[in-house]
């Protein structure tokens, strides 16, 4: 019975200053202190072992969750779906293939609509460079004056999916994955990870995981070396960011054009394609003036772009650069594998299929990250709450 | 602590006989008394009190709320789900496109096989004059039938969503507005409101609202004015369901074919575009043909047929005729706002920014009056069962 | 008050040993024990008296029910939909559009990624012979898996909701039609079934239903007689089951060309259309190959092939040749009923209509078997958990 690690927990957490994420949203992990980045984890520890002990954390009698995918998604609608469901919440997708959003709604009136009844909206636009997170804070300045003019009967909080930007969902369980793996979130200072380019048949992959990762590693005190060819760049205001980030941590944020400096004495990689930065500016002007014929040729202009350089893969000579031989792989899946989903990819079958296990073990975590985001939102005191979900202790299957 | 407000709205409510309403459907304000109207507030208003005060007023641990969805919608659909949702109900989409029910099944057999474990069913189809009401009957008595039979444990409740004769959920909300914004139900008696045909440069919008409207309003003692241009007629049947009406509460009921003539002097404006009903009954027909050349062509002369009417714009030159030149401007949203999401519109971008807010006020009441409807029919004594559930005090949020 | 009845129906079920369903799957009937496919019964009662009494059931506080369809589906969506709510379970639907899962991911993957928080993985998957049913397989393998590595916390089950082998959900159904019809499951003993062809003008429908009615229905002693025309021929692997079924029982399988043969004398007649299983492998080939013009030469052939057999229908006629002339007409619906939803169908307007309350009772209790699967694989002793319900006593309607 594991209930007295809980309590401990909730002892670590209350130590914390979470307050800033009261009725706030989750855009940029970078938008948040390192008390509130901690203290998430701590809550997604403390839910994690709810669960093993079959105590239901179900906050919310009724409400909804709102989602709104504008790219396919299964993991990601998943465990949002996920964690929506373990606090109380439904989910009710805004498809707006079906509603009348793209007859003329402004943004602010459909926000307020959909709104009356919903404690979340979770919210995936990562297509489009500018567009994303503009689109985000847009939602959410609209509930946030519904709210203040008394039409929303409470604050929806909007949690990011994935936007042009960050992924902070996904960052953060990648995280987690790494305070699990190596015991402990101050047990992550000073390991290196490389954050590589890694070359994919197919075109256009968004930028926000890579930016995701070098603006929320570089706080843990980590050595994050960012690999990529000339010409894929990702933004240089997310640059700026792990930069900033790394010298308040006492890491270090460093550039490399080459895949195996980057791997060489790595305790974790990340190899992973995406577009450029450039490119992917100019294809949201391209969508924007509706230039079909600009995309097709965008689009192979990139893939083009791509095939120099598919040496950019994680082999295992590469692996045998890193520390010990033996960093820890990761990937946000689906991953393009040699030989397996594509000809020739972001990674060696043989590879890949070691880490299989770490790699869903990575996966596992966002579901709890997006519920303890949830309930961040929620609740000003989540020591006290969790405390009293402890006490009630309520069984999730009865 | 608003609890003895409550308390004194479920003694009002103790007053009111709505038994017609238990076991039985929501399809038309007018087959529904006045004091099961006046009761369908009165729970709406508590409904809210409850959440207001963190009670959850669920009262289904499970049970489907069954929605069909003929028609595209983001409001309506969202505030079925939020009402369900509240209550304990679990919303299962019936998609005609992913279902059989178009290779041929009969509408009595689809409404039992999804109805064994359904409390509720909406529906929403009004495209097609004199067809959504009456599939909505059909339904019902179909769940009648399998009811009686011994094959469904429950009688589901149909919830009229939209059809081509009613729009009472929006215009149940609309009301309920007013009740709001004028300070009670008896507060109505006297004011005069404008149900006005608008320009919208879309075609064939259904004529619900304004049928809906005149056919509740004039039942609280109001002086409602039906306005549109010459060949905008609403259906007949429901004309003289508002004649008959206003004589029975001494309101009065007129037409005019001028908008300014309905602005004078008007509390409440309401202008809205819609297609003449005998267009839409031409369209109907050449639907059940299957002549989409008859439909265009039938398009073109619609379109060609606004286009005469486009001074029919509520500006502020209108509103200036208005009570004190400030009457409460209602639209059931989205608007066709001038130079916002059209080039010209059912009302100028200045009026309808001033009445954002009520406006949003306005749709809010939307998923409480949904959520009235389902609780009545399922409850036959509401008052005691608030009561209790008051007693019971459960949180919404833990 | 029958909560009597009910203690008296968990004393039987204490009887059985069904631990063998205990977080295991529900692929094919024959598959399970008798004692286990006699515990399914007896706990669909059960849970039909607790919902007549008033008792919810519900035993998840959270909790996902996976849902994969990959052919249309109404009923099947919402006896699944039915029976997850009634157990608390929120129904997430992995679909294939949306998702990723066409983009070069492994079954077992997805297979992980959707199982996080779920409890239950419904997947019908019925169009290629050879494939649905080895579907379901490696999906279970694949969420062993990951339970066993401790990446899924819980282990999902796995319930076909129909594959290219079985229809489980059907044919348990179809038999809990007749246990209520004929008062108890061991007055089965010595009936007559007839399991025929039927003509349908579509094409293609899938051989699960008649596999699955000779794989069950000679396990209760019944003499069960599948009739079908030359070159309709069921799976002999399904064939060789009903053999063995029917020897171990004591009942017989018997195959005629006849129709009338068919019809002789029997308690119980099944007509229903199904495509040749020839046909059926040659068409999973010719999708395989994505050979369109191939697979629209076969579906000529075949609706050509059954134009030869529109004789055979179920007729008044037929049905004079039954015992007592008043067989138990069953179909799975919706059936092509003659002059109503086709020309020509499987069954005449005046059999199908005198039959229509027995076929919606039929249908009815597809979701409490789904219910009760779902229930067997979660809990070792399910008398022990219902009898924990019962004292519980919680209303389902508040």
């Amino acid at each position: 019975m594991s209930t007295s690690l809980i309590e401990e927990k909730i002892r670590q957490l209350a130590q914390l200053d979470s307050t800033g994420m009261y009725l706030d949203d989750f855009l940029l992990t970078w938008d948040r202190t390192d008390d509130e980045i901690a203290a998430v984890y701590k809550v997604v520890e403390i839910l994690m072992e709810l669960r093993k002990n079959n105590i239901s954390p179900k906050v919310f009698d009724s409400g909804l969750a709102v989602s709104l995918f504008r790219d396919n998604s299964t993991r990601t609608r998943f465990s949002f779906s996920s964690a929506a469901n373990l606090l109380g919440l439904t989910v009710q997708d805004l498809d707006e293939g079906k509603s009348q959003i793209a007859h003329g709604e402004t943004v602010r009136e459909t926000a307020n609509m959909v709104s009356f009844m919903a404690d979340v909206i979770g919210i995936r636009d990562d297509m489009y460079i500018g567009k994303g997170n503009a689109y985000m804070r847009e939602v959410a300045a609209s509930v946030e004056q519904g709210y203040k003019a008394g039409i929303l009967e409470q604050r929806p909080t909007l949690v990011n999916l994935q936007c042009d930007i960050d992924h902070p969902t996904q960052s953060m369980a990648d995280a987690m994955h790494l305070i699990q793996h190596f015991g402990g979130l101050e047990n992550l200072k000073g390991k290196k990870i490389a954050m590589s380019w890694a070359y994919s048949p197919s075109y256009g992959k968004p930028l926000s995981v890579p930016q995701g990762i070098i603006g929320l590693m570089t706080r843990f005190g980590m050595d994050v070396t960012l690999a990529h060819p000339e010409g894929y760049e990702v933004m240089p205001e997310v640059e700026a960011v792990a930069r900033r980030n790394a010298e308040a941590s006492g890491g270090s944020f460093t550039k490399t054009g080459s895949m195996a400096e980057a791997f060489k004495d790595a305790d974790i990689v990340y190899p992973k394609s995406w577009a450029p930065f450039n490119a992917m500016e100019k294809r949201t002007v391209l969508y924007g003036d509706n230039d079909m014929d600009g995309i097709k040729s965008l689009e192979q202009e990139l893939l083009a772009q791509n095939a120099n350089f598919k040496d950019w893969e994680c082999t295992e000579e590469l692996m045998a650069l890193t520390k010990e031989k033996s960093a820890l792989y990761m990937h946000c899946l689906p991953a393009d594998i040699t030989g397996v989903s594509c000809e020739q990819g972001e990674v060696a079958a043989s590879v890949f299929d070691r880490y299989r296990d770490p790699l869903y073990f990575e996966a596992s975590y966002k579901p709890y990250v997006i519920a303890a985001m949830m309930m961040m939102a929620k609740f000003e005191n989540p020591a006290e709450k969790l405390t009293q979900i402890l006490q009630r202790n309520k069984q999730r299957i009865f």
